[in-house]
């Protein structure tokens, strides 16, 4: 692999620092193809990880897994007005199905064989609704084939002009939710249950500190009644939507014909859900928690949660260290922890210590002959800080040193967020907050989408949701941030990825 | 969901048999677009047994799971010349990025927006070789960075004009490993371990026997130097297909300038192999050991390994039974055993024996008043045969009933493999063999693909494999069963799916 190179300090450039993070970490390349990335396994592993936590949570809360076609006619994403509106300016369309020799050869020896077009394209999928609720008119008949929970892990393709590595690539990776409901409020409480796992999963795994709520009009999702999203402030004062479930009402199931004979003998339309987080949320961990020296991984989705690194001069001595850095790992493994003992001769200490900072091993134990003498391990954390300890209770102070990194680093995270969040803000003060580096800025807007539109043009904040009652602040604001007018909601706006 | 259907016998109709056996069993469904199915949950929940045991052998024999672009431009595919004319014909091509409104409405309202058409055309990975090695070329530098043993997880389209419910489809799921090593025996030594590992999954998990073997010049991969593949035989005595290991050797590093700096400093390609398994193997569980009955699920990859099912006439007795049925379902899942409790009033005793039976679910527990009197259940197994079970032991009692079901279906599936084997056949009865049912023939081959082409003609056979030394027979062979010509190997001819 390429020899390791400086990464880009945040201060300097922080969207370098961002891509240099990404490459010294392993976690992803770019790809020969526009816009798609390749994930690398240090990346990948990040994303299984979190896909085993998240897919416990689905399972748990009664939901299968299933898998729907890659591919959807043309004609099925027309079907929902809203819907094929906001994708059509970004689909993959495919069009013929062979390819036919030029007589040339190497690179040119194929061009796409004009006879075999189709005679309906078809769409590579964007998101599912379509395609799913085709199938869930076939499947549901009576209320007691309801509710049908259903989740797809799988892949997504949306073309989009301007894209970065993990947060906006035009293949991502994700989870789907679809769910079909007997009434309004039982889709509503799904909705409102899926959002709530997020959460749950963002803090408690990603230690990433997220808040709750409304999309507006604008920002909803194309074919939703409503959408409730999870907003999470990054280190460059920005917002990262981290997660999105939609209230899609009786729209879908309309456009595709989803009935169900009540329990009374009568035919109603079902009602719908569908939420879904996407290896974006890669991104949003990297860019909550990495510092200069790269990525700061939380312990509890770490690939590598714990590096020893034994030290030695003499061939004596690195008998000596090898054979207790080899029980110790062995320990750790017996315990559950992913454990990796670096023996690499080729490697000093220090060029170590540099590569698993930069992929951001939580803890790191360097074992010396001194150490080994004295029974002990030093323990160097990733956020600084370096304390022997000792061996014969390596493996329940190697868990508590985990769980304290993974709480540190959550609880740093929320204060780094409350310090850059205001509220009760004037016009003047809001538009210099927007200006001076940003934030969330919390404060009462009109609704209307004209003042939005005007906001982003100005400061180029957007709203990013109407928040939770959980979020408000405590007195509910009387005015409109902006336009003066009254308030028909609180909302929090910043700049956002 | 819709009311049970009888499932045709296999004797009347084998391949609607299938086909019933699958919609009953729920482990799939048609979709709206042209040869893609839906993996409903049964179906999809037996995938993720197969992935997790394969996965664990997978990352046991050293290799990371990373993932690459969906799309492949035109161009790489076309690099190695084999390769690309072996897929030609059945890839689905992305050409343009955009749909505009057509002025009408519904489904009608919008098509292909001309002004969006790509560059170059992107084909839709129908194998992920040539995307794979253009990133290997720009991560290996040196012998250091060698073995380089890499997996991915994904979608494959292929577009296929004859689909067959999981045997073929234009969409499947599988993994594909790609490896890069510096010697040809290291990675000659790979293609077989990963064709170890293929068999020993097929074999322990799937119940499903096996042989191994080499594929001719006329069946192997296009850009292999050789294939060696798993084929297993049906019910039917069609031969399937099972999975497929490719020795590359330098044709795709040569392709794609996949070079090394050796340690003597010189400069060489590496050597390459991949190997995959698809959602094929779902249909070969079905063909394997599926029943007039339904689908019948190895225990090690059955969603639900043990169903209770509660006998009651009175709400006493109904407290009764689910109390202790409540109890038996606690005890199972304590012990990692995947149970279903079937309290439902709105069904018979017997439709749900229907029911579970149709969904392959190897042991049945039944509880009666008069069982919890007798401080016992009965055990039906899938495959024949009820006897009671001890209640203070049914954990143990339970573990052994679904190891022997395990160990008794591999056993059935091998008996009925070598019943309808043959071996050191004339001419004459090779082909009475393959009129009148088929099943695996032995026999010497002279290697020419003239012979190979005649035989495909004249009896719908084809060598499935040059089969490893283990399943050769003990007389080689002297002269082809087909033109008497000297024999060059030994071959097992088979029609196939």
């Amino acid at each position: 692999m390429a020899a390791a190179q400086k990464i880009t300090p945040r201060a300097q450039d922080f969207s370098e620092w961002y891509n240099d993070v990404i490459m010294q970490a392993e976690l992803a390349d770019y790809s020969p193809v526009r816009g798609c990335m390749v994930i690398r396994p240090h990346g990948y592993r990040i994303w299984e990880l979190m896909q085993r936590a998240l897919d416990d949570q689905i399972r748990a809360t009664g939901h299968q897994n299933a898998y729907f076609p890659l591919f959807i006619p043309m004609s099925f994403l027309a079907k929902e007005a809203e819907h094929v509106e906001g994708f059509a300016k970004e689909v993959a369309l495919v069009t013929h199905t062979r390819l036919k020799a030029t007589g040339k050869s190497g690179a040119q020896a194929v061009m796409v064989d004009p006879e075999s077009a189709l005679e309906e394209p078809l769409v590579v999928r964007p998101t599912s609704e379509t395609i799913i609720y085709a199938m869930f008119a076939k499947w549901i008949q009576s209320y007691r084939d309801l509710p049908l929970l259903l989740n797809q892990w799988c892949n997504i393709v949306r073309w989009e002009l301007r894209t970065r590595l993990f947060l906006r690539t035009t293949e991502f990776l994700w989870q789907e939710g679809h769910t079909a409901h007997a009434t309004e409020p039982e889709a509503e409480a799904e909705a409102r249950q899926m959002l709530g796992v997020y959460r749950a999963f963002q803090e408690q795994w990603m230690a990433m500190p997220v808040i709750t709520g409304q999309k507006t009009e604008s920002e909803k999702f194309a074919g939703a009644v409503r959408t409730y999203a999870l907003e999470a402030l990054m280190q460059d004062n920005k917002a990262l939507q981290a997660g999105t479930s939609h209230h899609l009402g009786q729209n879908f199931a309309k456009a595709f014909e989803v009935k169900y004979q009540t329990a009374a003998g009568g035919l109603e339309y079902v009602w719908n859900t569908s939420w879904g987080v996407t290896t974006r949320m890669i991104g949003g961990l990297v860019l909550t928690h990495g510092d200069d020296h790269g990525l700061v991984c939380p312990p509890r989705l770490a690939p590598v949660q714990v590096a020893i690194v034994p030290i030695w001069k003499s061939d004596d001595e690195r008998a000596q260290v090898a054979a207790v850095a080899g029980q110790v790992k062995a320990e750790l493994d017996r315990a559950g922890v992913r454990v990796a003992l670096d023996l690499r001769d080729t490697l000093k200490p220090g060029a170590k210590y540099f590569e698993w900072e930069a992929k951001g091993v939580p803890l790191r134990l360097e074992i010396g002959p001194r150490d080994v003498a004295a029974g002990q391990v030093m323990a160097a954390r990733r956020t600084g800080g370096k304390a022997p300890l000792r061996l014969d209770a390596v493996v329940a102070l190697t868990a508590q040193a985990l769980d304290e990194l993974q709480a540190a680093l959550f609880t740093a995270a929320r204060e780094r967020r409350e310090a850059h969040s205001i509220r009760g803000v004037t016009k003047g003060q809001f538009i210099e907050f927007m200006k001076g580096g940003g934030g969330f800025a919390y404060g009462g807007f009109c609704g209307s989408a004209a003042c939005e539109a005007e906001i982003k043009r100005e400061t180029g904040a957007t709203v990013r949701l109407l928040p939770d009652p959980e979020f408000r602040s405590p007195e509910p604001p009387k005015t409109c941030v902006w336009c003066g007018k009254p308030s028909v909601a609180e909302a929090v706006w910043a700049q956002a990825y």
